[in-house]
């Protein structure tokens, strides 16, 4: 076991921090994407949020965007650009506590750099806000959001766990096309955030903090579940490396 | 030649439980974006029957999710997600009866609770179920579904076949694509099924198992036929393992 | 130099009467879902022809189901699917003459099945042929239909030229892919066939064999050139096996 | 270091030459497919402009075809497609200043005769061309397509730096669904461009060089400064060969 201040120690080494600027750079890439495709779809049909193609355009700017922004994090810090997917790591041992607030402050970070760009580039469009639909309850919400974090955080743990040249190469491609299919799934009801930084930072830049709460406990339950299920039932495995979450890949 | 008691214990093993749970997580991840995504696209549009840009939308949402599916048990129970993969398996003698019987069950186990967990979240949006156009025969149905399923199998046959290096890495996308393709090609027709298990549990929660024969007699048939045909005719090969398709992937 | 009777012997062993079963059903799949997401497009939207979403879909379809044809076939036949990428390997000496006119044979016979199908289990609906738009010239048309069937051979050569670890893994997802892109790049024009056998399975089960020679003269001519530049421009390399073609992947 | 004269004589190789052509050719079936798509939606929709699934088609084309795109130049000239991701490459010094200006002239003379070609077969369809919204000023214009282009060329550097096994197989669809992903942020913003070269050939066809300086100055800023901080900050490595531009894949 690792003290405390060796673990601290590890959080701020040379590779540590470019690990954080490589969450900020991915999240950042992959909140632009999917708030900027919300955005240009409700530029374009004032009922947008009524509209199949507009869910179409959002879900398919989540998958490639969020494929992306895994690819190009994965070979330096793992590439999370989620705290929901960063706490199911803690949860299962493979990235230590410090690092993981580490983790999630930069994709904070990024997540409300991207906002801010786009609202100052896009001639005063409003960013949009997560919120759920107005018969659903905060539980439901929150439940469906849990559910879908819950399948984003497993894809991830099965990624990580493959040899790169058996699967892994495709890695950050499922975890994009599984965010994709459940925007889809939940477009009207939740938004489909699966990402606590992402609703965080539209909230921060687009002004409303309502339902906040339910893209923050939903999506970390539900990732702690799918970390815990993952390597104690279907997949256990030899006592991992807390500290390998940071320099090992998903998978690329 | 196995005995009966060898495979019956073979069936309950602990890497044959964690089969079953894998084959249930998957089926309940794919049954979820897929239904979802139906249910979405009629929240928005109420004709969303005859739109074209919710066809798309649900067969991105089948063709990602499915991709994802199989994906994440393909290393542990070789990524079947559907009865008729796993009969067209069984036929092919890649997988032993009692243990195709145990995935049955966890596939429509998951099929059903995904679609409860949509329609308890939902503030009670209607799970739609599977049925043929109002001018089809319930043959031309079954044949259609049937020709489709065969697709599948065949693609997943094929995918298992490779090894992991060449090609066998694209294998879960493969079978997320001709799902989609097929999506794509029958939405107003048969609305594209070609899994048992995905239809009877939408019609269990759904309350309508209507043309509920046209889904199961199809598929089976067209996933036998599948398997015949690409381990004797195409692909003829040694001897098969009757347990192989236990621990071993899909080619991942 | 093999001679004319070896050429022929090669054309029918056990592995040559397989490669030409498996074109069959690989054209065969690849035209149900192309043909068929055309079909539900037009059953959809009766204004189909001018709708960008059933443009979505069918450009889609052809991409998902051209990706996973060439892929099932790919380590037998090569997966040409299609009698253009078959003549360009022909003129590029990769397959003998007398093969690549039974795979031409099982292509075509593959595409007619595939309309009949959809046309007997579709309760009537009228399988569409490929026209060009009523203001461009047949020789603008076959223009544009040969330069996307350059773009559309030029990717199989690069395909198989590539060693399966190092991108050829992805090899039949970019040859579905560069169809789906040219799909949507001359729909409302000439419909963007790029395969002889495509046009001509639906111009027999359709109907109508207007324009018909626009989708055979650009194809061949475009797909020609693209063998000539690949093999002796881009990437000159040591003189081909005539037999090539069978047996050797598209790098899968 | 090498002189300007051995400098001079390498661009003009046998492989340097070819190099030049592999960009010919895959910017020419880029801004095709690209441009193509743009035109189809508008011969469809007279308002495609404010129609969610106009944008949806014209960013799948451009995902589809860039990645199809990097993917056959990969292997002989890098893969570019664009003089933003060759500027990028040259402040990194990965390919030299003689090379680069043949390669970007390589791309504008494909941008160009791709936008010609579409002209003249589609019977006198307007090539469209990249312009802002009119709210918005030249400078968040600039800013949003430097921003997005930063995106893409990181997503090259990364793709370059992986090893062909693990990863870099999906390098070509990395960087086309990152474009992609884009398009979908910004369509009724700035169109998407992230490439002067496409920019150049829509404007010179297109006859209308308005806004033209946006679309180069924002992509190149943002291509010089991610090959700086990928370079340097977030994958520091040791002093990199100069010429290694040429005929090093993007990881393919």
């Amino acid at each position: 076991m690792a003290s405390l201040k060796s673990r601290l120690e590890h959080s701020v080494t040379a590779i540590a921090l470019r690990s954080y600027l490589a969450e900020f750079i991915s999240t950042f890439f992959f909140v632009f994407a999917a708030a900027g495709a919300t955005m240009s779809s409700r530029k374009m049909m004032p009922d947008a949020a009524s509209d199949s193609s507009s869910l179409v355009a959002i879900a398919v700017a989540n998958a490639f965007a969020l494929s992306v922004a895994v690819y190009i994090s994965a070979n330096i810090s793992g590439g999370h650009v989620n705290p929901a997917v960063t706490f199911g790591m803690a949860v299962g041992g493979h990235i230590s506590i410090p690092m993981a607030i580490f983790y999630s402050i930069s994709q904070m970070f990024g997540s409300v750099m991207a906002c801010l760009l786009l609202k100052a580039t896009t001639a005063g469009q409003h960013v949009p806000t997560h919120a759920i639909e107005h018969e659903m309850t905060g539980f439901g919400g929150a439940v469906l959001e849990g559910v879908m974090t819950f399948a984003l955080v497993y894809t991830v743990y099965v990624a990580s766990n493959l040899r790169p040249v058996s699967g892994g190469a495709i890695g950050p491609l499922a975890i994009g096309l599984i965010a994709g299919a459940n925007v889809l799934a939940s477009g009207p009801f939740t938004g489909g955030s699966m990402n606590p930084a992402y609703s965080f930072g539209s909230a921060i830049v687009g002004g409303s903090f309502k339902n906040q709460a339910v893209y923050w406990v939903g999506p970390l339950i539900g990732a702690a579940i799918a970390g815990i299920l993952h390597d104690n039932v279907v997949f256990p495995a030899p006592v991992p490396d807390p500290f390998r979450g940071n320099a090992d890949g998903v998978g690329v």
